[in-house]
């Protein structure tokens, strides 16, 4: 048995005041306690702050590679001029590639688990794995005729699921509800429901989605979802700018295995108005998390952003300057996420949970003073006030710096491959955008 | 003469490709040259982007030791029952701690001039020539039966302007159309006139103002200001949500001396809707800049993540995600702010300019593969990749630390000041809000 401790740090979200000490048994936390005054044999925390590790509550990790190879364009083109023409470049090596560089960001910037959607899903796997973030991938795919990328997402989807992995574990990934048949939607919620995991899937991105699928089916996207079973075998349903009042009633009746990520920057970048309805999925006791989408449309993988602006437009949203109060909005970039990711021992720190633990170095002058430590850490915290960060109790960024990697050796690759993929061959696509 | 040489870095605003030398003469940029491959006796740029330092167009920079203390509140009683009580305390000494403890944060974040508007200004300016920070500085006054308030930021005001500072100067700073009177704010206009300078005022801030302005006075904030000779002697506007189409010439015949101040991350959080309308104000000729208003609002002093904001808030507001495109954007942020705090000469890496300039580290997981040099600028780059810092020629952050002071004691005392500062003693308040 592996015994660790944290010595020596303030613990925000939890009700002891002054400096503690976290005990640590097997990657989980056992005992949180008044500092015993020593940190021999211990990880040093003596001025650090110890929050919950955050989770990026729905990316595609490889687009890292595109970050700002598809600027000022309307949604439409970014999807049919240069992210699916774009995808028509994609390898297994290339994929793990832009997953390491994504993994290091998030891994250097106190994000501890991660909600990934896309394709070659097994190499993601990988790069998590080695890094040593906590992953729940979904393996991606369109419907086609000849069904071969639902089959091989599948294969992926049972491989990850059934590795007996404690830190990658899987969902299923239909694309969307506009790119997929629910013919194959309904495939997805057996598949879940015999693998014993949820549905990552695009749905009810924008109040457009929802009016075309009114119109072209007479139901909305939430309905389509319950209609093929895939509600019912749990659903963590990405972006929901387009959940409407009507689909109160399902969410309400699937609410404890349905979760929501809401990822600001790209609904500003892509003017998709209004965004995520966190006050009516809140209502309903549907539980959503702070996500980054993919750094093709919002450049960097930054959850302290994300959680930020989450909670600015909401109050902007719901015209509501008090709406998610800065403790309420901690939570969605911790155990939101970390819910929406099925990392249901992760978010929150306390015995018998998982030790994915930040630590955080406060003193900067953008934190300083402390009124409201809660407002320190939604408003004002950046990426480089993470110290060290730990996955099941095991160092992976100690004093700044990843563990099981070289930065250099990540980010050279990273130049290295990504002139390629993002070269467009005219008339060459992974798909046509017309939800 | 002094003469020093940057070597070696890119410069994306230049049209020069690969590695350039910049010269500098008494602190002002004499030439800029394929590199010599030289750095002996030079600032090393090697592998690092000069980027013109960024300017913040409006701030409060005292309110740094507010940060936090006024969360989650409406805008009345952020006013009412926050920051205005709060302000019963100030002290000369405490707006020094203030001040210094938010040029710490602007400097290493890569902030090289800022345009602020507060209390007890020449403490302010010494925190600003002791640290070598580029500041416009507004003698802040309410009006008065008196005139005390007026008199005494009129003296400040004087003495900032004619002391012949290279990096301090002056505006006018009354505070507001809603909070000075009509005849305080033409004594604004003419010492404006007398003294070669502009005045800095928060007017039109949202458009229940300008509602409120039309009910009450029959005419717009705008038209107060063109009325009592503000706009004729050159105003800055903080905010101006609620400037409207019927300002419009008013603003054209005004356009070269006027600029204003686009504050987003204030507006979501207080749900201020419309925010500055930067479409109508470039189509008029006005330029606008990026402010981060005070950290008792926004949190921090982050001038990237208020050009970022800007640009995705303007997105949206326009449903034009093609509007303010990454240069544009980051024109705003740098350009954009140095007009905005009268800093002509600063903004710009250009023969001639001031050498106000940041080097960036753009080696960092975030910020690669660069695609776009601007979308990293705008949608990428963080306070931490700043290496470097030049006001005027002067190194005053080298290697990521202050040059001119330390920052453990600038800390230091904003701990210590803090908690006095934001104490309320019922019923006590500079002021009350009721645009």
């Amino acid at each position: 048995m592996t015994e660790q401790r944290i010595a020596g740090c303030y613990i925000p979200t939890f009700d002891l005041q002054g400096k503690c000490d976290i005990l640590i048994e097997d990657g989980v936390i056992t005992a949180i306690e008044p500092a015993s005054g020593s940190a021999v044999g211990a990880i040093d925390g003596s001025g650090l702050y110890a929050v919950p590790g955050l989770t990026n509550a729905h990316t595609h990790s490889p687009l890292s590679l595109m970050r700002g190879a598809a600027e000022d364009v309307s949604v439409d083109d970014w999807f049919n001029k240069r992210v699916w023409p774009m995808e028509v470049n994609l390898t297994p090596e290339r994929v793990r590639v832009g997953a390491r560089l994504a993994i290091a960001e998030m891994l250097l910037g106190g994000v501890t688990g991660f909600a990934d959607h896309y394709f070659h899903a097994d190499q993601i796997a990988a790069a998590a794995e080695e890094l040593g973030i906590r992953a729940n991938i979904a393996p991606t795919f369109f419907s086609t005729d000849d069904h071969r990328g639902r089959d091989e997402a599948f294969a992926v989807t049972r491989q990850i699921a059934k590795s007996g992995s404690r830190r990658v574990t899987a969902s299923v990934g239909p694309h969307s509800t506009y790119t997929v048949s629910e013919e194959d939607l309904s495939a997805s919620a057996r598949l879940a429901d015999e693998l014993g995991i949820r549905v990552h899937i695009h749905a009810a991105e924008n109040m457009q989605q929802t009016h075309s699928s009114l119109d072209r089916l007479g139901v909305t996207p939430l309905e389509v979802l319950a209609r093929t079973g895939v509600l019912g075998a749990g659903a963590h349903i990405a972006h929901g700018g387009g959940i409407v009042t009507d689909d109160r009633d399902l969410l309400r009746a699937n609410a404890a295995t349905t979760t929501v990520a809401c990822c600001p920057k790209v609904y500003f970048k892509h003017d998709i108005d209004p965004i995520t309805p966190i006050r009516l999925l809140h209502d309903v006791g549907v539980t959503v998390g702070a996500g980054t989408d993919g750094a093709a449309g919002g450049n960097t993988l930054d959850l302290w952003e994300a959680m930020r602006w989450t909670a600015l437009a909401q109050k902007r949203q719901e015209h509501d300057p008090l709406f998610l109060a800065t403790r309420e909005a901690f939570d969605i970039g911790t155990r939101g996420g970390a819910r929406a990711a099925s990392h249901d021992r992760s978010g929150t720190i306390a015995q018998g949970m998982a030790a994915d633990i930040v630590l955080l170095d406060l003193s900067r002058p953008h934190c300083q003073p402390i009124h409201d430590v809660f407002a320190t850490l939604v408003y004002s915290v950046q990426p480089s006030d993470v110290v060290h960060v730990l996955v099941d109790g095991e160092l992976v960024v100690e004093n700044r710096t990843l563990v099981h990697a070289d930065l250099g050796e990540i980010v050279g690759q990273a130049r290295d491959v990504a002139p390629e993929l993002v070269r467009i061959h005219e008339g060459e696509a992974v798909q046509h955008y017309a939800p």
